[in-house]
Formats: structure tokens, C-alpha cells, sequence
């Protein structure tokens, strides 16, 4: 994959939460990775949405180093890239501030899969993470951010769950290419609005049972998968 | 009714329920049937519906034969085949996973008839499946889906209960034709949305009075009705 | 007011109650009342609003009888005319099934004045019907409806507290005019989705004082109001 | 700052908070403060969105007096004046009834920091004011509103703490200009949807740590601040 491909893909993935109404002024922030070079391609910090070009966008490498771009890169650069060293086969990070989802990292509670949507893109809850240490906090706050992501993940796959609430904060989502990761961020939103009514109807609501979970996950991922024109 | 108008009607059904912002992404599928020559005309599946056009439709027979069409139907079509195969006077079927109606269908809680809006489409609750076992699920699982669906009326009349939600699924809506069941499918959904506020507003909120209820529904529906022009 | 000047004035209400998302497909109905004349101009039943024209509205007497138009007029007429001959000052009536103010006619509890927005506009709770009998809804069923809400009235001022929740079903609003009372029906619909809120953040919400209340609504109506351009 | 260019960004402010969805019908004005000139111009009352000009704001002193202008200024200009006052370093004030914002201020509930989205731009919780004893509702009731918000901050900073909740009524937010006021009750109504929907879903959701709230603002506003461009 050419830079400017990756730089044309990452700006769409921008526009893609923005349209889908993810997106207050500036909150939030995609991200494009590719393997082969070990650059990583992100928003500016701050920079409206309606102004932005490709060649704004800031390219680093995976130290953060800032390979091209004359302005800063957004300040969640660093949880990006740790994603990105410890997620083997994500290529796409987006963080947004997206209503439903940042409630659910507000309340600290794991979204739980409900029904076949969840389901159909998710093969299991959508995890909150342990709350920060203060001196987390106080030093190196973006990187420690994604340690926190990468501990609450140790038992799970990052490809078959490709979303975290940060506890308090709101919601980081990923996939195999930034598009993805920006689809997924749509539909995690969906879920965590979907959620937020089920529970509020019946504060008993169930987990969907493990073996309809699977049967629509697997519909759509994998080798066994029969959704969709292939 | 020519194969011709069938297409356009359906293609129209599925623009109609993405118009009314039942649908994100490609979730959802509207058909159509003709009694008369046995077949059934879907969308194919995973096609998003800015693109669609009638020619891309797939055309079955009411086995799920491909009769026309080059794309694979929704894999939603045998859910369809067997509503069309059961339940007389049905002539389009309508799947979307609408917000609030889905909420309902994760909270496997029928949605009662609590208003005269309910009841001018309605003659009864709206009723949630018995969640289906894990072999019916393993095997031929969209059959299976609608064989619980035409379980669930086995006491009621599809045509005075237009609607179902699949337990932790999503609703399916059907009518005399796809119009029909795409106006339904938007109709489910502002009832779902009645329901949840009613009940966040009063937890006890009541049925409507069954007198209250079959005066609006054959206010519209029947020999005696006179709403509209007619 | 001359009879073309009325049916502009209630297809422009009509309009008004669509573009402010109070109406979905075609439920709802504006309509006109001029004293002088004793004409009432009211929406014709089941037409939809995109191809309404001022011709098509119908024009009766206080008594329901058709004085001009070919169509049949809303089913509701009968309520807005019972409305009209009872309550003085009153030149408009406007009803839909506005998503919030049903939810609480659904739930059959008065919507409480719980803030200076209310009482701006309204000064007092607004208040639901009592449910009618069987015979009631049997026969007349529409008449009995406007009588329903005319004995809810017996101690309010209409033009105090211009809206009324039919118990189950839906608003009816009005005003000294068809366009006041298509802004009263917006500011109704407002009214609910705030009380909806407030009541789901604080269960134990509590009126206005009325000292605070009656301030508000005076700042806007009768002689020692200020607020606007007089 | 000359007045055409104060005039201008009150325009736009008020334009804003109408484009971003906070204003039904007339509620709600923005004004802007020149400290140097020690001139305030504010929204006319009443006057529909729309059709406002530049030349239609009303432009007086700090005591209320007007300077330039047609059109009585809106009812509420005697709680801006009083907040110009009294806030040093405060040149904007925008009071509106956003739905959510509203809704808190009708539950008498502060809206307490649960979350980054809300550390980024308060220090702490949203405040409401104490009610108002008749006396002060009867006699100079905008005056007195005035007042007991700036009672409200007797311990709190009001650049850090950039809005009100007034009891019982609506909103106020204000800022280092117009544009920062209209910017902030944007973000108000926006904490407050966040907080309805994290308190509906864990009833005990608890408020954001100090040191992460401290960080999140910090991160934004003061000398160590370090996102955006700078």
C-alpha cells in the first residue's frame, strides 16, 4: 500500500465518523497503519473535520516519531500506536467521543452481547477497562492509556473483539484497515444504543446464549462465513 | 402482477425502509411475492442500497431455487419462503433490525398494545418468539427461524398481527404486498418507540382496553372501516 | 377572515406540524374555525400532506355538515367541532400523535409543569382524560371523544392550558388561532420529551412553585406581559 | 474590539446555537461584552432567529440603559449584565433551553464530571442554583436570577466552571467571548445527554477521580495544556 493511498483512506475513515454523526467538533481521531513500512498515518490534533486535507495529515513511525507533516498529530497518538505494536493484524485505530458508547465507558460497565447485531460483529462483550492509576495518570497519560487497553485484552482476541470502553472516557475501536476500524465505530455506537434501550425495557435482559452468538459471528467472519456476495 | 412491477415494488420497499432510517449499513431486506406464478423477488445480500437496482434483485421460487439473478439472496431468504409458504394473503416481508423494535426483540418482551397508534395497525401485542434450541440454530438456522416465527401464530392471524420479533434477533413485518410490509416495518418501529418511553413514564402503564382497541383497528380494517377515502 | 384566507391558514398549520416532526405518514389533522361565518376548514382523512392543497381541505358547519369539498374530511372532525362550540376564543385545533406527548397519553398521566418552558406557555399540569366507557367508544365514538375532553375542562381555563392527552391515545391542542395552535402542538410534543427526561434523572421531580410559574406565564400572556416586541 | 465586530460574533453566536439544534422557535439569546467600551450587545426579544441582522441587536451599558437600538433587548438582559459583572474575564453569555440541559435543571440536579468529555471543558460538576423565594420572583425577577447564580459561584471559578444550571428553568453558559459561550452551551447540552444516559444506565455512577479530571482539563485550558495546534 502506497503513503498516499494509506494518507486517502485514514482521511476518509475521518469523514466517515463525522458523517455518521460520531463526532462533536473535534473529538476523535482515525488512524491508518501499514506493516510493511511501520508508519502510521493520523488526524492532526484540534484540526476541524470540514478543513481537513490529506496532507495534513501526520505521519509517524511506531515510536511516534514524526516522519512527515508540519502539524501535531492528535494527542491520542500514542494509545494508536501501542495498539498497533500489540494487535498483530489490525491496521486501523478510531477513537471517538460517540454518545452512546462514552456513556457506557461512563457508567464502567462492559456492554454485554444481546441480540445477533452485537453479535454479527462482536463474538462477546465490548470490555471496559480497570481504571488508571494516578500516577498513570500524571505521566506518559495517552501511552499508559493504551497499556491499560492491551492488559484488558490478555484473555481476549483483538480481531474477534475490535472495541474497548476506556473507563471514563470513551470508546477505541480497530480493525484489519482504517475503513474498518471506522465501521466498526459506527456499529459500536449502535450497539451501545441498542444496549442502553434493552436494559432500560428489562434490567434483567440475558445474554444472548453462546451458541446463537457464534452461529451469527461466524456467519460473517471467518472461512465458514456465508453473508454477502463472495 | 408482472415480474417487472414485482421488482420495482420490491426495490422500492427496501429504498423506503433505508429512507425512513430503519437501516444502517445493509442490515435489513424487503421481498415481494406473486401467488400466482410462485415467485419470490429479494435483495441480494450484503449490497449496499445506494446501488441497488431492480435488476440486481434475486428471483426464487418459493423452494429458494434461483429462478433469475446472478448475486446470492439475502441469507435471510428462507425466513421469507417460509412466511410466504404459511401465511395466506401475505405478499411482501419485510427484516430490518430498527433501533427500538430490536430492543424489544434483545428484551424478549412482547410489545403490548398500549395505544390507539398501536391499534390502528395492530389488533394485539406484538409477539417476541421462544428462543429457538441449539440445533435448530446449527443447522438450516434461517428455516428454523421462520418455523419458530410460524410457531408463535399458531392462535394468532398474521394479517390482524402483521409483525413478529425474532427473540434476540429483530423484527420481521409482512402485508398483502411489500409496500405493505415496508409501511409496517416503519410502523413497528414508532410503536417500539411509544412502548419504551411509556414505560420508562410508567412502569405499570396498562393495555388498551380491548373495546378501545378493535374500535380503532376496524376504524381501519375491514367491511366496517371508515377512515380515509374511500 | 374570508374563507380563503382560513383554508391557507389551516393548510400552513397542517404543514407547520409535519416539518417539526410531529406527524408520521398521515396521522394528524389541523383545522380552522371562524366565529363570524360559525365554518370550521379541516384536513381531509388519509390524504398525505405532500400533495395536500388548500381546494382539498373541507369546509362544514358547526354541525359537521359538508359545506364545500369533495372529500370525506378526518375522521377527528367531530372532536374539533365539539371543541369549538365549547370552548370561546378558540379558532384552532390541532391533533397528532407527536412521539412524547402520546407516550404520556399511552401512560395516562398529566404532564406536570415542571419548568419555566411549560409554564411559558401553559399554566398548569396538562391534563389527561378520564378513560371513556364501552358505549362511549361503540357509538359516536369521536363525538364522545371532544365530550371526554370537554368534562376534563370543567375547572380549566382552555385557554390557560390549551392542549389535553386523550387517555390512551394521543394530544389535541388549540388556540385563538389554526396557527397558535400548530405552535402549541410543538411546544406539547417539547413539554413531554422534557418531562420524559425529567422525570428518568429525578423520580421525585416536583412542580414549579406557583409563585414561580404563574411569573412566567404572565411575562407572556394577558396585559402585563413583557417579553417579545409590543 | 470595534462594535461592528462584537455585533457580528453575537450574531453568529446566536446563529450557532440555533444550527447546532439548542433553540425551538425564539427560546434563547447570546450576547457579547466589550470591557474596554464597557458595551453589551444582546438578541432582541422575540425576534425569530431567521430574519435577526446585525443591525437589529441591541446594544446598551452595563446598566441596562440602551445605547443603540429599535427593539426592547431581550427579557433576560439584566442576568447577562449582572454576569458581566461579576465574572471578570467573562465577554459572552449564552442562556438557551436545550432539551438535556433543561430537563437536569427541571430535576434540580447538578450534573456531576463523569467522564473525560466533561474534565476537557468543566472543572467539576455543572451547578444549579438555589430556588428563588417569592419576593425575589415577584420584583426585578431577571435581576434576582442574576443574582442567585452569581451566589452559586461564591466558591467556584467561573472560568472553570462556564455554565449554570438555573433551578427550575434552563441553562446559562458564558466564556471569553460570544464564540466560547456559544462553544460551551453546545458542550453543556452535551454532558448533559451523556450524564441522563450514564445515570440511566448505572443509577450509581460514580464521578470521575480528581487527578483524572485535573489531567483531562489541564490537558486543554492554562499553561501546560497541550492539545491542538499551539
Amino acid at each position: 500500500m502506497t503513503l498516499k493511498a494509506l494518507r486517502e483512506e485514514v482521511l476518509e475513515a475521518n469523514l466517515e465518523i463525522v458523517r455518521r454523526g460520531l463526532v462533536l467538533y473535534t473529538f476523535g481521531n482515525a488512524s491508518g497503519f501499514d506493516p510493511d513500512s511501520g508508519q502510521c498515518v493520523i488526524k492532526p490534533s484540534g484540526v476541524p473535520y470540514d478543513v481537513l486535507t490529506p496532507d495534513q495529515l501526520v505521519v509517524t513511525d511506531l515510536n511516534g516519531t514524526i516522519v512527515e507533516g508540519d502539524l501535531r498529530p492528535s494527542s491520542d497518538l500514542a494509545t494508536h500506536l501501542i495498539l498497533y505494536r500489540n494487535f498483530p493484524g489490525v491496521a486501523g485505530v478510531v477513537h471517538t467521543h460517540s454518545r452512546h458508547a462514552t456513556a457506557w465507558a461512563q457508567a464502567r460497565r462492559d456492554i454485554p452481547c444481546l441480540g445477533t447485531t452485537h453479535a454479527d460483529y462482536i463474538r462477546g462483550p465490548i470490555p471496559v477497562t480497570e481504571p488508571m492509576s494516578p500516577a498513570d495518570i500524571q505521566h506518559d497519560y495517552e501511552l499508559n492509556t493504551g497499556h491499560a487497553i492491551v492488559r484488558r485484552f490478555r484473555e481476549l482476541d483483538p480481531l474477534e473483539t475490535p472495541a474497548v470502553l476506556v473507563s471514563g472516557h470513551a470508546p477505541f475501536c480497530w480493525g484489519p484497515s482504517p475503513t474498518d476500524a471506522a465501521h466498526n465505530a459506527v456499529i459500536v455506537e449502535e450497539l451501545a444504543h441498542l444496549a442502553f434501550l434493552t436494559f432500560t425495557i428489562n434490567a434483567n435482559a440475558e445474554d444472548l446464549p453462546d451458541h446463537l452468538r457464534d452461529k451469527h459471528f461466524l456467519r460473517k467472519h471467518g472461512k465458514e462465513a456465508y453473508y454477502g456476495q463472495r
